[in-house]
């Protein structure tokens, strides 16, 4: 099943397939040291909330294995000094920060061990994040594929399939396990401007997985629902606030106020290390703005004018009242959603 | 004013702005018969629904000058199917059949003079279908700059402006005589994929005027509609039904939708040849499917994997229910828009 390999750790070095080369090439980058991973995320060889959580554990271990200290304090200072290098790189999807935290805890709970043994620690527990990972979103995508029917035109927006994650996906995770239980489900994938993830990464990937797509514009998924040609919408998360606010990529919300105009189900598949109830509700969650080359530029083509005015904000924010359900791998919670997310906690 | 030769009748020919350059290149081409101009009417050299509509009666002229019989029957069967053959080019845009309507019932209204005459009048109905549409465009700004208030941010879909009129344009027409009536107005262009009108025309249009214009993605009106940056939405229309529903640039639905959830007035600004009484509603007018290209491919860039399905309607249809009010020549008309619009044509 896992046809596609996002990101992987060998020999210590941490492998990438890298997604700008995307759908054209696969092409492999092979990173030594965690400067290398923090620029491969700042740059999006590798995106999606979940694989950059599990790409920041990998270059953070990465890191450690060449801090050449004996004391643990000066260790940790170093592994720091690393982790917040990593963190600098992308400030909306939660994951990257839940990821960095969890590795400094790791350093902190083997602080006792010889400092090699405790890289190597480091080193273990950015596998168990990608292999938890990885089992998350088989878990999503089981809760969530009771969701879809046989014969169902399913919307996606932007990329949260295996390229976004560990492995396997979670919106499209849900179709894959799907289509697993035998369920025929074509899928339209939007293009995703600017960076064009749905028309590069999410047909690329469904393709490969033998599923029926459909690229659209990014001006057609409302004329389609009005001729009620899509039963449902599932698209990923970067971060999810305590009270069931969705912050995804750009566009996100547009589609989640025409499905509830047409009374299409409108579904957010995530993993729990994607909630962050440290932030009340989505105003609060950074977004980011990215380089105004990707709204001017498509490739090497310039298609504004010069010294126009751009704005590129990279997520927008899914207020809770228009989602309705929030899929994840401890089970499917509907809103209010205060309750019911810290219930996916207990 | 008038900065921009969208199209021009000179010395028996027909000049074009070369749309499909623009905004590097401001390129002229030169059409000496019929078969040219609708050849840059399919091909989208010239766009929008009235510069359609003058393009194909320049194009009948040329065409009738190039007839050569004597005998009136003749010469109108030669007429129509130059007409018909001008007809096939765009389905969706009325002006365009407006336009050959109006150009065959002038050859019928003077079917007693001679052949070289005919030919003669016809020139001139174009040259009239030409200066009559840039007045409407003029009187379509006056009535409808008074919706707009100094300070407001407006945003525009696809390109209603000089360049898809004879002139001054409709949408952007409003946008013109606003500022010229000393009102300070910043535009949101949305770009408008697929053909990327908005990025490419309406912002370079925009700044020759020097008004201040922001390009942004097709996924962004949505979050800055939410932030409460756009005052007004104004666009253009293919067709308006007898009810009002509105076809225009695909696209132009989910606007009108985020407008509506966010209680910003949605203009569209049309003159009357734009409105086909003949059509009840919006479900009647025919929409156009074009070349999948548009959707895979940025100029030479091809976006999406190889053989993936694509689905490319060029037009959708707005309802009336959701448009604050239409802005014609003849005034402006709010819903319901079945007596407001038959009124206009008392």
């Amino acid at each position: 099943m896992d046809i596609i390999k996002t990101i992987e750790w060998k020999d210590n070095k941490v492998i990438m397939l890298d997604q700008r080369r995307l759908p054209h090439e696969e092409l492999y980058n092979t990173y030594e040291d965690y400067l290398g991973v923090a620029k491969a995320i700042k740059n999006m060889v590798i995106r999606g909330a979940p694989a950059i959580g599990v790409a920041a554990a990998m270059g953070t271990a990465l890191g450690a294995m060449g801090i050449g200290v004996e004391n643990f304090d000066e260790f940790f200072q170093k592994l720091s000094a690393i982790c917040d290098r990593l963190g600098e790189t992308r400030p909306t999807a939660v994951n990257l920060f839940w990821a960095l935290a969890r590795m400094k805890a790791c350093a902190q709970l083997n602080k006792e061990l010889p400092i090699p043994e405790i890289a190597e620690k480091l080193k273990e527990e950015a596998l168990k994040i990608y292999t938890e990972d990885l089992e998350s979103n088989h878990m999503i995508g089981r809760n969530g594929e009771k969701l879809l029917q046989d014969g169902m035109t399913v919307l996606t927006h932007c990329n949260a399939g295996a390229l976004a994650t560990a492995g396997f996906g979670t919106a499209l995770g849900v179709i894959y396990s799907a289509t697993n239980a035998g369920k025929r489900i074509h899928v339209i994938a939007d293009e995703t401007r600017p960076r064009l993830q749905g028309a590069m990464l999410t047909a690329w990937e469904l393709q490969k997985h033998g599923i029926e797509v459909t690229v659209i514009s990014d001006t057609m998924m409302g004329s389609l629902m009005k001729q009620r040609e899509i039963d449902a919408c599932i698209v990923g998360a970067d971060r999810i606030a305590a009270n069931g606010d969705v912050a995804n990529k750009i566009g996100t919300y547009q589609v989640a106020v025409l499905a509830n105009r047409h009374g299409v189900p409108f579904y957010v598949a995530a993993p729990l290390s994607t909630i962050d109830l440290d932030i009340k509700s989505g105003n609060d969650i950074p977004i980011e703005e990215r380089d105004p080359k990707e709204v001017t530029h498509i490739g090497p083509i310039h298609i504004t004018p010069d010294y126009v005015k751009i704005q590129n904000p990279a997520f927008d924010v899914t207020p809770a009242e228009l989602i309705t359900a929030i899929i994840t791998e401890k089970g499917v919670v509907e809103g209010p959603y205060e309750n019911s997310i810290s219930k996916l906690f207990n």
